[in-house]
């Protein structure tokens, strides 16, 4: 083994950024076909990887990809992140200084699902695949960003669940599918603007509970919650959006690591959702191939553990597991060359679609620089961003601030968030030009003074520290704001939450602080607590829930406090109580509640008992709702059916329902942005019935004080259909409501009839054996 | 409120470290009986207490003490930490550069445990009060420490089991008081040199294990198992050892957070135990008395829980919750100024105790300074103390290395243990004049060439980094050490582990290491870990464990992998397998095994599948032993009791049962220590029986080749009696044997006979209500 290992340290010498795009004009490439301009994708592709010694072969399988010098192919890092702007990363690399120091950050995933604003989602990653094709330019970054993140937000006690939009998978679906039109730049362009990874395919999100953890993890997933719930974001993102790559994950999926599962990477991901297009590859999570072998403990050889993942499909491997081991694994003949030409094949196609192989002329992508960096315009969009996603959970008037004219209005501050950095960024963030804290954004306002507290020591030792200078926050002030929660010390990736509880040293902290007489604000900044103490505590004015804002969060903050801007954001989660933790175990990953196993039900759809819950959000006007117009009561399922434009719809689930239009009046005198949430419920298809699921949403904008505007929900078959127990999605006659707005404000019943219709036959999984 | 709460600013104004002594000659206390030194202590005391105002009073309750300048009576910040050396804490202060900007740094207590020396313990606790006393002339440091921590190590996944010498009561038991003895300056002098502190009373060993955590925890443990367990290192301590101040912990105990069971504080602990001394005082650990109103909800406001727990005896609460709301509940008539005088009287007899009042001419500690620290002997005896505590855990013969003459060893080291810098400490520790690490100290060896590959990444992302550099470690090298193991990232304050395991990733690289012919020697540091993958594998040839050796544990280890000093530690804990923690919850505090429950029983005393034993061992010679010259096998009861010296022996355990001499023959030729480990096992008493219990040890120095030395096992009555379910200590007739060394090498058979005699009649808590 020890030959094999120096042969292959040559891998360890390179850079991990690539050098130079290879030379199709005078390099030892120019007469391949891989240069050809005028060949197809897979034939230059195929032209390349014939060209290929195998060793070399082998060689090209890690992130950390070595090229071949020999054909002037440079070395490779695939390994680009960007889930919120270009982030750093192994083949990231952000100057010390000057230009390509920074990029625009924006919020994290969790507060940007806040805004149910698709066009915001496509804007910011328009941005940052620009600003990620600047880096490219300047060798700073690959042309591929393992992103986004999105497994749906089950769990509360997810340490990643801040990457991703939130919990419901309708909701992911239309995100994702924003985003990675606007991070591909499309998908009938003949070059891809960079390639997106949706990952964690598939039923990745814990971390580390207990003794299970991601790398040992097996998830049991009943075939309809997969098909219904698990699968969904990634359906869209293979089969809809046609993303160029998939990332498969740490865990297993019932009995069977990801990484080596033929069943969802072959009979899934590229046979019931064709994508088999030019380029499109797997990749592994970290280390998932080794992961394989320990501690799934799924093969009982490190060879067989890269040769079942490679036969499976995954044509990636983060890590040097591939490249380590797959050289043996060919010796002892566990697999042809045909594999991993394969796999090549795919690899290098995805290269070639982002003009890897095409001189710089062909496409603009390879003139943007770092003028198309962190412009103004860029960073207000991160300000508009956090803006539209900052969730009003509780006022009792005391928002927006009033401020007598001629007057200053006196500020006491305090809290673990007021004066953060990158704190704002959460994970997964780059370097910022600035990072604007509440501290510093309320300093900028003309007409307040604020007098801030800082906290000498964390929460652990509450009162040891100056835990009586921060009781005394009220004193000479007009009003306290808190801005605190939790960061990424408490959730973050491979560290799960035990609780969704304020710490008590603080609950006993803010209390006191409430209970002198002068108003209290409070922002919560994290992922969701339990703010039941505060909820009810009269003494505390108002509650702003702002996520991970950003880099200009502590602006759009202020802009809301000030009422500058007026929050519209609603709860992409449910916030659970406390004690729902101690209800359900972090592994059990049934949706459906269980009265032998005591699981109360997993999101809004399973769930009733919230603090708060899924959709809510205040705003400093109010609204009423109704649906407008639409005279259609009852629906002719095999009518709908015919009536879909095949051609235009390869998948019934696409096909339109109908849309209906929902006049929404401002019954206050602010102008408001609103955000039209349609939900469905029913007693259709498979017991038990969800409690309602989210269909359609529209964010409207500055909708006029005492005036009023439509939303269109635009509802398609797979809106109203279900999954049985085998994942078939089966459009069921019976009566319907859409229910709209959160709370339920009204309601539009209407009724399916005829003979149920499947619109997606699942694939089932093969007998093991 | 706020008023309250602005009277009390001035605390926050002074310094956190003493600026003086008072002046006793001309200050504003000069006349006030407290500065006459011929005055006893209680007088002394009651004189200053009857001169301050009750708001003073309360001021004083804080560790953060803002003293009482109208009386020149300076600030003193209650809050040192010297765990194992003296420690940065909020009351000391280390200088940025030269004098008092180090102090030496000792390995953790569960590395010295493992040296079974008391004679080292008491030499190193007497470095500690030297450097303490010299920070403390310095306005460096305050007078009292909270060190040691004597809570039982009995889960392996307790984070802070690191600071404990280990599992077994027994071995803390004659640890703390040779502890104590050097701490404080032993027990007849009239100035303490200072005072120590024993936490956590009582109960407290899990930081945080799911939503579970030490400030919520309510430790259930039954009677007999607290009496015979938990709280013997504390009797020790506080009735035997005398020491100054023990800390309550967070925990309640059976219901009653224990900062306000005046069952432990007062019945248990003052009474039972004859705990009332001059000055002897108790103070919360930091924050606890918040905690009794949040998280435990133990007391319905916050001026009950400040009340419960200055009644129930605690005096001195580390946080601000006292001096915040005690002036309240005193207003509201919840306690008598007599409940405060007498807290405060045993605080500053406390502080007379250690001279603050007398002049500096009084005691030589007044005199010693920064010559006094970090002095060559006391560098040497940081490297002696881990020296003796390392234990060799495998070796196929290639230790010690050999180096033949006139070559070099060719060494390939890797691992991210090798080349670390304050992780050789853990935590709770000081600055040090130099950290050396293993690779600092190979390479001061002349004839070894070192080739060192770090790492690049974590284990999080094994693969990823320069896995393949790190399995290349073999090539051209003679032997390959591996320096790894778990730190404080995995296991600290607030932080349990959820396993006992290696992690997958690099059980897969040692392993793979191991593979290609090159021999691999594993050091393995941090707490136990279950080191069957390597324990089972021929390739790995040997197994040291380190623990947190200190500044000089680099040193320390290099000279046991040469042989200048010859291993002879013994585990100081069990070495469980991985399965075990799923096999018991962490917050059972049960020790014997429950079949209902599935605990398979705690400590060697009650768990017999263990990896590696408690006290295991193995030296670079082999021993045998046996008792020698003890003929006597039959002992009366009755006769034992009598013949005590009731005058030298106070309680009836510790009277002499028998002295055991054991002939120790080093059977090699290689002179090394030995630690002689006597266990008492035998059926009688309360069912069910203990495998066996420590009963003495002794370690002895530098045996030399095929030569004999005689050990001294001096057991005690209460090295044989056993506690009854209500915890009464009794010494029951029967048939005894004497077991000698890990595993067993000779057994020494006795009977007792006559009736049961109860040695400890245990106080019972009182029916709630």
């Amino acid at each position: 083994m020890a030959a094999t290992l120096l042969g292959l340290f040559a891998l360890l010498a390179v850079p991990t950024v690539a050098d130079l795009f290879p030379d199709c004009a005078k390099g030892p490439l120019a007469n391949n076909t891989v240069c050809d301009t005028t060949a197809s994708v897979g034939d230059r592709a195929r032209a390349l990887v014939n060209a290929l010694h195998i060793d070399e072969k082998f060689n090209l399988t890690g992130n950390t990809s070595p090229g071949v010098p020999r054909l002037g192919l440079y070395s490779y890092q695939w390994w680009q992140e960007a889930l919120h702007g270009v982030a750093s990363s192994p083949g990231v690399t952000f100057a010390p200084k000057g230009d390509y120091s920074y990029a625009t950050s924006f919020p994290q995933p969790i507060l940007m699902g806040a805004a149910f604003d698709d066009a915001l989602i496509n804007a910011v990653a328009t941005v940052v695949s620009t600003e990620a094709r600047a880096f490219n330019n300047a060798n700073r970054s690959g042309l591929d960003y393992w992103t986004p993140n999105i497994n749906p937000y089950k769990d509360p006690r997810w340490g990643r669940g801040q990457e991703t939009p939130g919990e419901d998978p309708v909701h992911l679906k239309n995100y994702v599918a924003a985003l990675i039109d606007g991070l591909e730049g499309g998908q009938n362009q003949k070059y891809k603007k960079v390639i997106a990874t949706c990952k964690h395919f598939a039923a990745y999100d814990l971390e580390d509970w207990g003794t299970t953890d991601r790398y040992n993890f097996d998830a049991q997933v009943n075939t309809q919650e997969l098909a219904e719930y698990y699968m969904q974001p990634f359906q869209t993102c293979a089969r809809d959006a046609k993303v160029g790559s998939i990332m498969c994950s740490y865990n297993a999926l019932n009995g069977v690591p990801t990484c080596a599962d033929p069943y969802i990477l072959q009979t899934i991901l590229r046979e019931h959702w064709n994508w088999t297009g030019d380029g499109q590859y797997i990749t592994s999570d970290c280390d998932a191939i080794q992961n394989i072998y320990l501690p799934h403990a799924y093969t009982n050889s490190r060879e067989q553990a890269v040769t079942d993942a490679l036969t499976a499909g995954c044509d990636l491997n983060c890590g040097s597991y591939y490249q380590t081991h797959l050289p043996i694994a060919y010796d002892q003949g566990l697999f042809n060359q045909s594999v991993i030409d394969q796999a090549l094949i795919r690899l290098y196609s995805a290269l070639i679609r982002l003009g890897y192989f095409d001189p710089a002329s062909a496409t603009p992508y390879r003139s943007l620089n770092f003028k198309n960096v962190s412009t103004p315009a860029s960073e207000a969009l991160a300000l508009k961003a956090a803006e539209e996603g900052i969730v009003l959970l509780k006022n009792d008037g005391i928002l927006p601030l009033s401020i007598p004219s001629g007057k200053k209005l006196n500020i006491g501050l305090l809290g673990e968030w007021a004066n953060v950095t990158t704190q704002l960024q959460g994970n997964y963030a780059g370097i910022a030009r600035f990072l604007h804290a509440p501290l510093y954004s309320l300093q900028q306002l003309s007409n307040v003074n604020v007098q801030y507290t800082s906290t000498e020591n964390s929460i652990q030792f509450p009162t040891t520290g100056n835990w009586q200078q921060l009781l005394a926050a009220p004193i000479g002030n007009d009003v306290v704001i808190i801005a605190d929660g939790i960061n990424d010390n408490d959730e973050s990736e491979s560290h799960d939450r035990y609780d969704v509880t304020w710490a008590p040293g603080k609950i006993d902290l803010i209390n006191q602080v409430a209970s002198q007489g002068t108003p209290v604000i409070i922002l919560q900044f994290g992922d969701q607590l339990d703010n039941s103490p505060f909820l009810n505590n009269p003494n505390i004015s108002a509650i702003l829930w702002g996520g991970y804002p950003g880099m200009a969060g502590g602006d759009a903050i202020v802009n809301i406090l000030t009422g500058k801007t007026k929050p519209a954001g609603r709860l992409p989660v449910t916030q659970y109580p406390g004690e729902y933790v101690s209800q359900v175990d972090m592994t059990d990953m049934n949706l459906r509640p269980n009265t032998s196993s005591g699981n109360p039900g997993r999101t809004y759809k399973w769930y009733d008992n919230a603090v708060l819950p899924f959709g809510y959000g205040l705003h400093y006007t109010n609204f009423s709702v109704k649906v407008a117009g639409s005279s259609k009561t009852t629906y002719n399922i095999s009518g709908l059916v015919s009536g879909c434009n095949r051609s235009h719809f390869k998948y019934l689930d696409l096909c339109p329902f109908d849309s209906f239009n929902v006049n929404v009046t401002n019954t206050g005198s602010v102008a408001s942005d609103f955000v039209t949430l349609g939900f469905i419920s029913g007693q259709n298809g498979p017991k038990p019935y969800p409690i309602k699921e989210l269909a359609a949403y529209q964010r409207l904008f500055n909708v006029a004080g005492h005036s009023s505007q439509t939303a269109k929900l635009n509802l398609t078959l797979g809106s109203l259909a279900r999954r049985d127990v085998n994942g078939n999605q089966i459009l069921y006659p019976g009566d319907y409501g859409l229910l709209l707005d959160v709370p339920t404000q009204a309601t539009w019943n209407f009724t399916l009839t005829g003979s149920p219709v499947t619109l997606d036959q699942w694939p089932q999984k093969p007998a093991q054996g």
